[in-house]
C-alpha cells in the first residue's frame, strides 16, 4: 500500500509544491509521477481532479505499468497516466514531470510545424548533460491527441533513455530524469530556454533601436 | 448569522488568498462568492473597501438574492453583488469569482468590438468541458458600464447554465461554477489562455526570425 | 520616541513586506512613510541603505516637517525624505509610498516629454475617486534631478490634495493618500494600468493577426 | 572547519532563499560565495549538483583562493569556482553572486558583439555609486567558454575593484561587493536595469500609437 510517509511521496509533493507556486499547473492541469519499484514496474501518478495548490494524503495514488490502480484507493489516477507507463516500462527513469506553461505552450505551437525546435550555444544546455561547446539540444514536438492511446503510441517515439523531454503541441512539456532532481533540472532549463527565446524573438532587432541605452 | 468556521467560508478564504498572491486584486479591486444556500439564496460575499491581501473574520458576509445583507452586521457588501445575484438566481452555480489581471483587460479590450474571442485547438479547453479535439470555447465580451443595475442586466443574458465565464470590457472577468474548485480551475485556464494569445501575438512571426534558435 | 509596536509602525511594515514581495525595491531603491502627528508633522521614514526584503527594528525612524531625525538614533532617513515632507507639510495626507517598478519607469520615459499619462475608460480609475463613465485620469511626469531640494520643489507643484500621484522620470512613482490603505490602493492601480498600457502597446494590432485564436 | 552557525553562512543562505524564490537559479544554475578570511583567501561556495530551493547544511563549503577544498568534506565546490577566486585575489570583495535571468542572458545575447553595454539617464544607477546625473553605468560582456580556466583568465581582466559586474554571453551574470548586501544591491539594480531596457525595446515607438492611453 502507498506510504505518504515514505522519502518518494515526500519527494514527489514537494516538487508539486514547488511547480505549483509557479502557476505550472494552471486549470488543475498537470501530472507528476516518481517511481517505486523497476521490476514490475510501480509509481506513484497524481490522482485525478485534485487542486495542486493544496497538499493532502490524497494528491498521488499507485500505479502499475499499464496505469492501473495497485492498491485499494477511490481515486482515479490521471488521465494521461499512460505517458508516464511509457516512461518507466522503456527506460529506467525515476520521476517523469508533465507541465502547462504559457512559454513551453507557445513555443509548441510556433514550432510544431517543423516538428522540433533545436538550442545551442546556450550555458543551461549543460542542465541536459551537453557539455561540448558547439553542443545543440533538439526537444522535438509532437501533435496533440484528445485520445490518450493515440498520443501515448507517439509519445512513445521519443522515449528511448533514462531522461528526456518531449514537448505536445499546445498541451504542454513532458520531462523525466533518473531521478526527481534530474527531472526538475531538465524542467526548470527547457523553461528557462523557452522564455529565452520567446524574449528575444518579442524585440525589434534594428541595430540602430537595440544601441539607445540612454534615456 | 454567518459562521467564519465555516467551510464554505473557508474555502472562499482560501481562493483569496490563492489569487492575492497572484496580484489578481489590485487597488482593492475584485470580490468573490460562495453559495450558502439554494432556495431561499443565500451567499458569502465580499465585503466592500477591504485589503484582500489579509485574512480577517470581516472578509465576507452574508446576502440574499437581492444582494441585501441577510446578517446584521456593519459590512457593506461588494458594490457589484448584483452580478453575483444573476449568477445564483439563474443556475444552481456554487461559487462566483471576478478578478481584474492585465491580460483578462487587454483581451477584453482587443477583442470587444467584436463581442466575444473563440479559442480551439489547446488542451486547457478541457476545463471547460470540451473533450473533442475540434472543440471550441467563446468567452463573450460585454460593455462595461458604471451603473451597476445595467451592468448587470448584460451580464445576465450570458448566465444560463451552471458554469460559465463573461469578460466586461475593461473591467475584469466573472467566471462562475458547480463548486469553488470548478469556478478556479475555469478562471485559470482562461487566464492561461489569454496570456498564451497574448505572447503569441506580441511575437514576429517571419519564418527567417522564428527559426533562429542557435546564440 | 519611535514605538516599534504602534499600529503605524506595524501598518507600514506590512505595506513593506508586501512591496518588498513584489520586487519593488530593487536595488534596495524605494522609500515609505507615515503619519504620526498632524501638527507639528511628524512622520515615520523607511532608514537609509536597509536591505528592505527584512523586517527589523530599525526599518524605520521618527522625522519632523523639515525631515530631520525626531528622535535621539544612529539611524539615517531616507535621502528622498524631502519629498515626502512636501506631502505631509502641504496635505493632510497619512502615508506615502515611492517605488520603482519596470512599469512606471517605461511610462515615465515613454511619456516624459509630454509631461503626463492619462488614462480614460478603464474600470481600475475608481481606485482614484474617478466613478464617471468617461471620467479620465492624469498622473503628471516630472524631470528627474540628483539634487534632492530641487526635485522636490518640482514635485510640491503637484502636492495639492490628501491623495495623488506623481511619475518622476527613470525614478519611479510616488503615491499618498489619506491613510495607508487608500496609498496602497492607488499605488497598485497605477501600476496596474501601467502594465495594461505596455502590455496593450507591445501587440500587432493589425486585424488579420489578432482575429486567429484557432491554433 | 566550516561552521554552519557563522554569520556568513546564514547571510548567504539567507540571499539563496531569496533568489531561488525569483527563480535566478533554474535548472541548477548560478553559483554564490562569501569570504571568510582575507589572506589566506578563504571563502564559503555553493556545493556542486544541490537543489538550490532547500537550506541544508550541506549547500556550501570553505575553499581557499586556489578553489580547492580548505575542509575535510564529501562536498564538491561549484564547478565555476574559479571565477570566484579571481575576485577574492585580486580584490577586498567579501561577497560574489552569479545567476542566470532570461533578461541578462537577452542582453547578453544582444549586446555581446559590442563587448559591453552602458546605461545612462537612469536613478537605479545610483546603486552602482555613480551619482552625478550624467553618469553612465557600462558593464563589459564577455565570450562564453567551455573551459573553465580559460573563461575565468577572460573574465579577471574586469577584475580590478572591490565591487563589479560582468556579463558572460549567454551564461548570466556575476557581480561582486564589499559586503553581501551591496553584492545584492548591484545584482538587483542591474537585473531591473535589463528588464527595463528589453520592456522598453519591445514597444513599438510610433507616436500615434504611443499616444493613444483612452480606451
Amino acid at each position: 500500500m502507498t506510504n505518504i510517509e515514505s522519502p518518494q511521496w515526500k519527494e514527489l509533493a514537494d516538487i508539486k509544491d514547488e511547480l505549483a507556486v509557479r502557476d505550472w499547473f494552471m486549470g488543475t492541469s498537470g501530472n507528476l509521477s516518481i517511481r517505486i519499484t523497476e521490476q514490475p514496474v510501480a509509481f506513484l501518478v497524481t490522482a485525478s481532479g485534485k487542486d495542486k495548490r493544496k497538499r493532502t494524503s490524497e494528491d498521488f495514488l499507485l500505479v502499475n505499468g499499464q496505469g492501473e490502480k495497485a492498491e485499494a484507493t477511490h481515486l482515479k489516477p490521471s488521465a494521461e497516466t499512460l505517458l508516464h507507463c511509457e516512461i518507466y516500462n522503456r527506460t529506467s527513469a525515476g520521476c517523469s514531470l508533465h507541465v502547462h506553461t504559457v512559454a513551453n505552450n507557445v513555443i509548441s505551437e510556433l514550432y510544431g510545424d517543423q516538428g522540433s525546435i533545436t538550442f545551442q550555444g546556450q550555458e543551461l544546455i549543460k542542465a541536459f548533460d551537453y557539455w561540448e561547446e558547439d553542443a545543440a539540444l533538439t526537444i522535438p514536438i509532437i501533435k496533440n491527441d484528445a485520445d490518450i492511446p493515440t498520443l501515448a503510441e507517439s509519445f512513445s517515439r521519443f522515449v528511448n533513455e533514462d531522461s528526456g523531454a518531449v514537448l505536445i503541441r499546445n498541451h504542454g512539456i513532458t520531462v523525466w530524469g533518473k531521478n526527481a532532481l534530474e527531472a526538475k533540472k531538465r524542467l526548470e532549463a527547457a523553461e528557462f530556454l523557452f522564455q529565452y527565446h520567446l524574449t528575444l524573438q518579442s524585440l525589434r532587432t534594428s541595430p540602430s533601436v537595440i544601441q539607445r541605452t540612454t534615456y
